[in-house]
């Protein structure tokens, strides 16, 4: 196998959230077993949008950066410059520490746009990154494609506030071994997990005394449950030095029909990753960067709902799973949950597949999160709420059905 | 210089179009002569989607895909289903050879996105690529990003239309020296040469009798003026077993502003430019692809009269460049013009910057295109027509003062 064959059989997308239509069901009839159960079909691989529609404004936004013409469809590679003004501004006062506009912030195709760019500025051949297990599995892809090499940090995350949390402790042991990156998401995907202010705080002192550059997804951090707090790594007394953190409106605000993210940081990071997105794409929709003007001013109360409505559905999902005996964490943040199923007579992968034929079920396998998670599946519950509990029981159903 | 800094000081981005707002004039005062010579300001660096408007429709059709909902904002990584198959019904159509929806086709953010992936999907750590100069300045950084090499292969364009041409002895010299990869454009940007039938039967034959990858960009293959004729490569009768076609509606058609491209051809090439779109970006922005929706479908005439439009700016420009002097071959096609400068006392850079500054025209420097086009500027000549003349008119003003 060439190399190239290699680096691409690596990225398989086959079980990437969204693609499952692309996949042929006949070697599926040997160990199918029962009939279809019926129900509202749901895909769990990511939010609905028609369950939690976009911020009111999204597309008045869009139409008025249409009118502006030709202003707002070629702007600067970084990003139209009035949005990220008002963008940085937001984005200050949320994480509670100063963006510069100008230097400090792109806008990018989504956050995978940022991800790719903000790992592209510096994973090269050999480059030693720090990644979790489990994490969102991009990170890993991305990783492998430029060549870096991985360092995986076990996640803690089926115990107690206090016993949970990335092994930081492997964390400085990869530093020693060289690491020159860390990326992350916080709220977890797939587990929910907020990283607490005591693991934040010991991040940034390794990433100070071994001179660790950071990349933070911080995708899901506005939607968080009650109870929760959150600590942003860029507000640290010893804010790191090479800090990019990422963002956007695809999720909670459910605006990723426009595809728009953001990632804010060290000037230096920035500037590559404006010059990497020059040769990638150019730059985010012009039209769909009009739509930002809506982010961060929402309606009055209308985030509140709406992170009232995802914890409901958080907790029914959780009741029904862990009724079902599936050790299943808490999501302290974000819309997934990450059920550990027990043993069955089937395969992982064959058994999320089964679960798309006869349950209108789609969940995201957990063997795309880390290698040790293959017993496990992923659900974006951003969905109606009946009909999600509904599949929930359905996952059920067919967990029974295939039991070992 | 680590190799990393190396990479990225490759891809400086500074005097690409679009991102001239970023620099700073300070330095300009020692060599300025004379003062601000006043009209409109004119942006030849892309082209002003004011004075061309976007397909009739299009709104309208990225508004029906909004209030798809969920269907439009999540589609596969390779595009909509339904959208490819309307899509690749029309490029069979104008190119004279099938194209399957299923597996031969993908939307990507832009034709730059097309490039990235497609550059992606071939390109590796030493992989030698031939490469036109001059030509679009992305094809050279990308394969540098990648870890290529590239082989150049010179394109004579000031003379007859049949002496013009790329050089293809210098082609196949490339492929006995290991090139595994050709990429062009045709209509060439910047200098609006369309390739001829002989060109383009025998870059296929190479193909065939040296196993090389093509990668053809056709952004511009629509905007073709009277009398000139274009050869779809992918029609040839001996048909490139890995050929990558791009097109896309951000030019002829006023779209940029929804950063939509597509690349059809080989079913492998296209599998692998997915599985990399899916840790680029996910997939080109949901609502935006509605808008393909019109493409190869606007009104009766509307097409005919934008060529028209823009062959009478095209004459009017040539004739304001080959009265003053400078060497200007004719556009076939396309919405380029790439005058060549007699020598000045300053560097093309900073004329460049000093036509911005004194004469309200941003063009762009033709040392992006190759290296040995230093003394030539790219003007994207889809403008206002009076405008456009007045700013030909004053940078031929600021050639008389700056000569050497």
């Amino acid at each position: 196998m060439s190399n190239l064959e290699a680096k691409f059989a690596d990225l398989g997308a086959e079980n990437a959230p969204g693609q499952e239509v692309r996949q042929n069901a006949d070697d599926l009839k040997s160990v199918v077993r029962g009939d279809v159960i019926p129900g509202r079909t749901v895909d769990f691989s990511h939010g609905d949008v028609d369950a939690f529609a976009p911020t009111p404004g999204a597309r008045a936004a869009w139409e008025a950066g249409y009118d502006l013409g030709c202003a707002q469809a070629y702007t600067e590679y970084r990003g139209a410059a009035e949005i990220r003004a008002d963008v940085a501004r937001s984005l200050a006062g949320f994480t509670g520490a100063p963006v510069d506009p100008v230097d400090e912030l792109i806008i990018t195709p989504g956050t995978q746009g940022a991800l790719f760019l903000a790992l592209g500025a510096v994973v090269d051949q050999g480059t030693k990154v720090a990644i979790i297990e489990p994490d969102y599995f991009a990170n890993r892809k991305l990783v492998r494609f430029f060549g870096g090499e991985i360092l995986p940090i076990p996640l803690r995350y089926h115990d107690t506030p206090d016993q949970n949390g990335p092994n930081l402790d492997a964390l400085e042991a990869a530093c020693k071994a060289g690491a020159e990156v860390f990326v992350f998401s916080t709220p977890n995907n797939p587990t929910g997990q907020v990283f607490g202010e005591t693991a934040i705080t010991r991040i940034a002192d390794l990433a100070a005394q071994y001179d660790l550059t950071l990349i933070v997804d911080q995708l899901y951090s506005r939607l968080l449950y009650s109870g929760e707090g959150y600590t942003h790594l860029r507000a640290c007394a010893t804010r790191p030095d090479k800090l990019v953190t990422i963002m956007g409106p695809s999720k909670t605000e459910s605006l990723s029909g426009f595809r728009l993210g953001v990632a804010f940081g060290s000037a230096a990071l920035i500037d590559r990753m404006e010059k990497l997105q020059a040769i990638v794409s150019l730059r985010a929709a012009g039209y769909s960067q009009a739509a930002l003007k809506t982010w961060f001013h929402e309606p009055e109360g209308w985030m509140d709902a709406r992170i009232a409505q995802h914890e409901a559905i958080r907790d029914d999902l959780l009741a029904v799973f862990r009724a079902a005996g599936f050790r299943t964490a808490t999501s302290q943040a974000g819309s997934y949950v990450f059920p550990e199923l027990p043993e069955l007579a089937v395969s992982p992968e064959v058994f999320v597949r089964l679960l798309r034929l006869q349950a209108g079920v789609t969940v995201t396998p957990g063997s795309e999160f880390s290698p040790h998670t293959t017993s496990s599946i992923r659900l974006n519950f951003s969905q109606d709420q009946t009909a999600a509990v509904a599949a929930a029981h359905r996952i059920v159903e067919m967990v029974k059905r295939y039991c070992a």
